[in-house]
């Protein structure tokens, strides 16, 4: 029979930058003893996101930050809501172009990621934020 | 034991601009009875967004409508697909760069939504148009 | 009683470009045999995505690729991470602009999906890959 499970994950970042937490999903999910379901992962922020990419090569990452820098620069002259830094409106706007949650299968007992699937929380604020993730469960 | 709950949620906008619709998920939620789940809102249109964002600052929502119309001009020559107007093909691309749906998990009765956070549909059409937003509830 | 049951879908793509995949989503509902519930697809890669766009226009999806092709171009000198080719950073990043999952309602046996609503996959890189598609009904 289906059942649910829900979980906090509180995440301490260092300012813009990715903190991959993967690790802790699975934990969490070993925990329920679920086999068969599914993962819905909920960021509770406005200027964060949630990211599945590529976790080999730290490249990447470094990438992702130069892009989004050029695409959304922060203190751009087109914004108006400038009150809490310059890197507020820019942050709420990177959070837009990509996800707060995400949801992800659980098969045999695992999360199904592919082979170099990772899952981050990209922190958009320059200064260190604390950030929380709801994970439900459901499942058997 | 686990049930589940569909409703549908129809929204008249006045054309582009942000509609927030935070308070009609709330009242759904309440009539299931849930206490604990998720729920699940698919927006079936391809030229409008569902968007979880900032619902404390006006000038947040105007900034994300100054940067979007920079990002994504109306009209921009690169498009082909203009027999429904300047500002059809722009829409399309603003809702495959946010989201059309979004999953929320429901804790003690309540949405887990952050402090600041929103739900939002975001018109992207000049005109008004009528938008449709399933709410597919799963809980106990 | 709610239950559930989980699919893969594999897809073989031409490189860059859509492919429609709503009627494998449709035959793998029918399969199960549930009327009410909802379906999440979860993409396990990360330089493709799931995008729920207009199925009716070819323009569109045209549009698509050339706005695409000038927000985030190949071989853009920003980049880095460099070693797989100069469409592997820019599908990395398209990836993350858009969606690798989605969760759709099923209501009275089909997919809840608007009128001019399809599920694609989006192929980001210019060679032909294997992609792999899951998808998690749960329902009843």
């Amino acid at each position: 029979m289906l059942r649910q499970s829900q979980h906090e994950i509180t995440i301490a970042t260092r300012g813009r930058g990715f903190h991959e937490f993967t690790d802790e999903v699975t934990e969490l999910l070993r925990a329920t003893g679920l086999k068969t379901g599914q993962v819905t992962l909920h960021l509770q922020h406005t200027s964060a996101s949630l990211l599945i990419q590529e976790n080999a090569d730290l490249d990447v990452r470094r990438d992702f930050e130069a892009f989004f820098a050029r695409l959304v620069p922060d203190g751009d002259e087109i914004f108006v809501h400038t009150a809490e830094g310059e890197d507020d409106m820019s942050a709420h706007i990177r959070t837009a172009l990509t996800a707060v949650n995400v949801t992800i299968p659980v098969i045999r007992g695992s999360l199904a990621l592919g082979t170099w699937q990772g899952i981050y929380l990209w922190e958009h604020r320059t200064h260190p934020h604390r950030r929380r993730v709801l994970a439900h469960f459901i499942g058997e």
